[in-house]
């Protein structure tokens, strides 16, 4: 695709329509001009996070999804189930930019000795709006990537990195002393091995399948459960008295496995319970759930005890609560270890067009490990 | 009955056997001699709470209860469903001692002048194996009742009251002003009501029935909602944005109610909202599970955003958590208020062998509202 009308560019939306139904296009939009303390990124890439595609598909069932428009314009439609639109009540019929996170060159700058000097850098920025060829954004919230990093390499340095580094975080300050995570098999969770054995934090995790176990074995987990195992509980609950992992975060929400964690974390605090309590045991046990890859409702049997708790997770309250200083730190560690603690890998590159084709919805739609996509939206130019 | 065997007392039993069942019975144990910090209570009242049978039925289908023994010494014996026995394990062939508060009179003392002090009057105690004849305890734990007061009056000073002025409490600590109850009917929610309008806390009260609408109302409570209604998620969302309630203590634990609170809190709160956030409004919702009326799994629909949590919620490590000072203060209110505030009322007076027979255990094991029972073991004498 050539750019036919200079001065503009191309811009993911995504729109709930009020006749309930969800339209993903790409909206031509001009390149924006700098303030005096903006910079201007030309997006090379962003990667599709399982916390985009919230926003991204507005609850609608991707499965209906039907492909419109032209080849250089394709539009999609899916409709969203009538018990969704509640949820969505907020956005209806506003044409959203998606996309959290990504990385980029800066192609033009603002008058500010602050912009000015960012000209020409590889930088990643986390803002919204990035599935788009350009993004205007204030210099200050720009991280300049280390010397011979690519914008591939930086673009997931926010949303990931930082919330591994928040579950550990979360861990120490709600007074645990191990985690376990699900889905843990996901470019986070591997994100999430590498740092708790830099930082000797004892970690459960639970995958779904053996090639899942063998992956984070051959990246140095210790402690590996599959739910899919006939004995998953009796193994999880062993684990969890060996690591005392009493604080879980859980990217699956829904169905029950948010609830077993907690049974066996009850069984492994009774295994060392000298006297009956009627109440069960009084460790504090905590289930975090921070995604949602199965929407389903949460089944929680509460058959542990009166010591319990689950609630939702999010990253940008918990850089809020713990303060700019803290949050800096954090993002300075994931800027030094973007190549090692916190690299990314992506199954395939693609452009703003083909990530509205359906056989693209098909795959990234899934959030299937080891098929994360990243857009580039340099292939559109 | 008589006691053939002066110097005895019979003291209800529960015991979970390692056959998988449950099994209830009388025995017969001496009278305890009071060591000289204690006294003795000939016990006259001991309500049947709904936190007394979690341990009285040790998870059993009393559906399956079958009595057995004699007129004078009934045993009544139920199957506890297999996925229920993980959770009793720890208790397993242990002949337990059941209630957990009651008043009576104290008949003897220790020698302590403490003790001696207490000789002759009629105090309420929270300890445990209250379903008894006599029980001994020290003397600092009693909690003197204001003259003219019966042992029935006071029988149930501790569990309800302090539970009600411990929710209060933790709206406050938690940062929350306004509360709603569920199975809000109940004598401790008519205590809740009372409470709320002495102290001017917004309460949002949860019932399954017109009748227990009126009653409420008829106390005085303001916000009531019938979650049989067919328009009872509108009502809670209306009444939840006019009295910004964000906290719930629900005593049903089981299926979609929990969820349901969450979901008008967030409807709610997004009235107010002025932007469409794609993570939910930021106003932080809670629910407590204090109960399980309904035993079944909890369902969480998750479609409240990512502010929000549910957690169990205990008496004791409330108390605890306030340190004994706060709690002090707390008990001296419900001494002061045992006539008004904190009155509870009984459907029935039955005496310990009473309360191991089937018909009774019909009724009380229901936990239905206005079927409250209290056990007067002084008609066991």
């Amino acid at each position: 695709m050539t750019n036919q009308d200079p001065g503009t560019q191309r811009q993911l939306r995504s729109t709930v329509r009020s006749d309930g139904t969800l339209e993903l296009s790409l909206a031509r939009i001009p390149i924006p001009e700098p303030e005096p303390e903006e910079v201007v990124i030309r997006v090379e890439a962003s990667p599709i996070n399982p916390s985009d595609l919230g926003l991204l598909f507005g609850m609608a069932d991707m499965s209906t999804a039907r492909a419109s428009g032209t080849a250089e314009s394709p539009v999609i439609v899916a409709d969203i189930p009538e018990k969704f639109l509640r949820v969505v009540q907020g956005r209806l019929d506003q044409s959203m930019p998606v996309g959290n996170e990504g990385a980029g060159v800066v192609v033009e700058a603002g008058s500010s000795e602050q912009a000015q000097a960012l000209l020409g850098k590889t930088v990643a920025i986390l803002g919204g709006a990035m599935y788009a060829q350009y993004r205007a954004i204030k210099a200050k919230q720009c991280l300049v990537l280390p010397e011979g990093t690519t914008p591939t390499e930086g673009a997931a340095c926010f949303v990931n990195p930082l919330t591994a580094l928040g579950m550990a975080e979360t861990m120490r300050l709600d007074g645990h002393t191990g985690l376990v995570h699900t889905a843990a098999a996901s470019n986070l969770g591997q994100m999430l091995v590498k740092l708790c054995l830099a930082d000797d934090v004892p970690l459960v995790n639970i995958v779904r399948k053996p090639e899942q176990e063998e992956l984070l074995r051959g990246i140095g987990a210790t402690h590996v459960c599959n739910s899919a195992s006939p004995s998953f509980m009796d193994e999880l609950i062993a684990v969890l008295a060996d690591t005392g992992a009493t604080l879980g975060f859980d990217a699956v929400g829904g169905g029950k496995l948010a609830g077993q964690i907690l049974t066996a974390m009850e069984a492994a605090a009774s295994k060392n319970a000298t006297e009956y309590s009627r109440y069960g045991s009084s460790v504090y046990k905590h289930v975090y759930i921070y995604g949602g890859l199965e929407r389903g409702p949460t089944e929680l049997a509460r058959n542990y005890g009166t010591a319990w708790g689950v609630g939702g997770w999010l990253l940008p309250p918990f850089l809020q609560k713990i303060g700019f200083e803290a949050a800096q730190k954090l993002r300075q560690r994931v800027a030094a270890e973007v190549k090692t603690t916190f690299a990314s890998s992506y199954a395939k590159e693609i452009s703003l067009v083909e990530a509205l084709q359906l056989d693209s919805i098909a795959v990234y739609g899934k959030q299937a490990t080891g098929e994360k996509y990243l857009i580039n939206p340099k292939k559109d130019l």
